[in-house]
């Protein structure tokens, strides 16, 4: 696969690594996650240099990992600190350690040149997690299926309509007109409002507006692999923004390989701030969401095969979002890993 | 795998599709079976043309699906007939509709070339489910191996002692000949008299004829993939047709890949007609009969490997059958798909 | 895979097939194991020359194979000795049998040619189960590996602190130096001695020697995949020969394919004989323990990938072992299939 490399990526969600060791691949790089003696992240190649074996599944304690099979301990810096039975270090005894940031809730880390690791490069446009008046809830859902797919998936939302008709979809979506452009040569914004409509379920329940609203959704979306959706609702015909209840849905999309990617998504909102039932709520909804998706868009990629040249043999409207993403996707890539991006996830 | 097309193959049971969508691979082709609004059968392409995705998965309603990803509707002649957010269809925005007809309480699909697929083409040999003073019961089994392998063992009944014993065979079968001929080049008659025998537990129960009987069977079977089975049993010694219990076990055969087979089977019987505890205990008895059959030729598939070639070392005298059976097959092949198949499945 | 198969290789354990018949697959060969009608052991191909099937699907009576598809019958020669149906027997029907010995509770096959199958052949060193004033305890575990990860890990036992420490392992082994030799370039010997330690858990039970112990184990190693563990144990300080607890833990590893291995292995001990309780103790935690190998070498495995030239980046002083090991296979292939091993698996 020929990868966009140069980019921060979520790894891990914060607290996933708090406990222990967590093995997780990215990009077809099998690494391992924990935490150094400071609490500081880290992310090492999984694989004992010594007899091939993944370090995620040895030991752990006060920052060092042991391996599970002949013991070799490893720093956070992936040097070898001790091997059984003699003093000596072999020189080449070390494993690959990437570069790490911890924000926003992730893990985040750097597949390609290291040089290049600069943390600014963290996507700004998740800045929501930690937003004062907003209120975050983390999930991952694990998707066979290549992570454009799922890029196609969130920057055309019509599908709402026939995927998730029980939860944030119904009729009124897929018949409203989506505008789309690229901004900057940066990133993609495609948008649809839908006045005077009934809200889907899941809308009518967490926004707490009684009747018909003013709906609105926008993605936008940056290569590789970074979304944030825009979910806004008023009483319809209301212009009073105090009475807005808005959500941004980030999803930093992780692809583990050509075939699979990790989603890890983020509902951030700012209406009941305080309600710990909310919260519940919102997760259960977002991870049944995700399956629904999830089962779609494994079953495409089934259809697709192994194919990464794959054309889709029809275009209609609601493809802007989506064609454009593609077209931008394909610039970056073209462009090479020497170029860094911008970090410009806007909502 | 170089198939045999030009010919009509079962694809459901046609109660398989009264109630909604079916997805089935026929010949490597994904086709979904459903009724259009006059309840007619339909088999288009199981695949939207828009993102690759099986339209069998999705919405069904008055003739029409709507695909389950972004509700592109399609009709039965596999034509586009909406799309959510715009009134234009584009020129590319149509499936593959299958020439079908249901005939013998089965679904019937043509996979070649459609200018040649006469409804007359439809095998006559299996007018058994419709005629009067017979009465069917319909069944069906997956296998996971090569549809030849099928084809051999139903021309080779000795089998029967072996895999069988406990329902259709005991040691009386195999001992007796076999007789085989290819018939007007265009059928194989493999068949065997077994005079004054004990009868298998299955036809003890079934014949409800007391003690011992003279047992007579006969495989039909037209290339690619069509089987009948005769089944007659009088009280031994007996010539008075009026004591004889006979069945017709059809099998018409359609290939899923090179190494599966759906196996429609169906069993009809000149006694006790109106027994409707007899035909749940034919379609028990049936469905086990498979599953040991099924059991034997997976596992024959699985040594003989995916090598469409294979050549088996040592043939013997019950093999008359099966021997004929891939000569005359062979010979269709060469042939070539510009040859129509005859319907002659005879019993 | 580029097998040293002119050797004995254990198929069975001896009980396994007196009861019937037993499939298993050696260096990628499927074989039929069973007992004559005299008892004696018998291997054949398992595959029915007819159509290709597994004859250990079959029936089995009085020394006789009847193949469970058509019924075809092979005596323990591997000759066709009945047909149903006819009288004549086709030349072509036998399958292969390959020189079989039962020793040391074993049942032992040889793939390579059969002309030098010298009953001498099978390692001698297995001699202890036999030995009177010893007690044998057989076991087997089935390793999706690649043998020679097995043989790495019998010869370098500092893997007991990582992988078994509640059972075998303590920290106090792999801090003890180990010393290895290729022995009359025939076998390797890699041994450690551990003074004065606190023993593990399985050893303080079986032992029943109280407080702290002298440790001693041995590994010796005959390519292919002959591997005879000595471990002995006295109150630690004592010469006393008395108060000394033995054990040879026998492994003759027998590989399946290149990435499976039959591990046959059997603890054979000279204390407390006739405590049937410790029979079963002995069992219990044998299998506990290789299902903690089982777990480390599959994942192993799985890293590796089917990679037969795999170099490990890395080689430390515990190596010792399993580096000679490697050297000496290399070599024993490297000579051809034209040598015949020699048997010393010494202990």
């Amino acid at each position: 696969m020929n990868w966009i490399q140069n980019c921060w990526q979520v790894g891990a969600i914060a607290r996933e690594i708090d406990a222990g060791l967590l093995g997780r691949t990215i990009m077809d790089e099998r690494i391992v996650f924990f935490r150094d003696f400071d609490g500081q992240p880290v992310a090492l190649e999984d694989r004992c240099p010594h007899r091939i074996y993944p370090l995620s599944r040895g030991r752990y304690a006060d920052g060092v990992i042991e391996c599970g099979y002949h013991g070799l301990r490893f720093d956070s810096r992936g040097r070898c600190v001790g091997i059984p039975g003699q003093t000596s270090i072999p020189e080449r005894a070390r494993v690959r350690a990437y570069p790490v940031v911890e924000r926003y809730g992730w893990i985040w880390v750097w597949i390609g040149d290291a040089k290049r690791a600069d943390p600014a490069l963290v996507p700004a446009g998740y800045h929501w997690v930690d937003e004062p008046g907003w209120r975050a809830v983390h999930g991952y859902t694990h998707f066979a299926a290549n992570y454009q797919l799922l890029v196609d998936n969130l920057l055309d939302l019509s599908h709402e309509t026939f995927v998730h008709p029980d939860l944030i979809g119904n009729r009124t979506i897929a018949e409203n007109p989506v505008s789309a452009e690229i901004v900057d040569d940066r990133y993609v914004h495609a948008y649809r409002s839908m006045p005077n409509i009934i809200p889907a379920p899941f809308f009518r329940d967490v926004n707490a507006i009684p009747g018909r609203i003013d709906r609105y959704h926008a993605t936008f979306y940056t290569p590789p692999s970074y979304i944030v959706v825009e979910s806004r609702a008023v009483p319809a015909g209301s212009t009073d923004p105090k009475l807005a209840t808005e959500r941004r849905n980030l999803f930093p999309l992780s692809p583990e390989s050509a075939t699979s990617t990790h989603m890890f998504w983020c509902v951030v909102r700012n209406n009941r701030l305080d309600d710990r039932e909310l919260d519940g709520f919102i997760f259960e909804k977002g991870a049944l969401t995700q399956e629904q998706d999830r089962a779609v868009l494994e079953e495409q990629q089934r259809l697709i095969g192994d194919d990464p040249g794959v054309r889709f043999p029809v275009a209609i409207r609601v493809d802007a979002g989506p064609t454009l993403g593609r077209r931008l996707h394909e610039r970056v890539l073209r462009a090479g890993r020497g170029e860094t991006l911008r970090s410009e996830v806007t909502a």
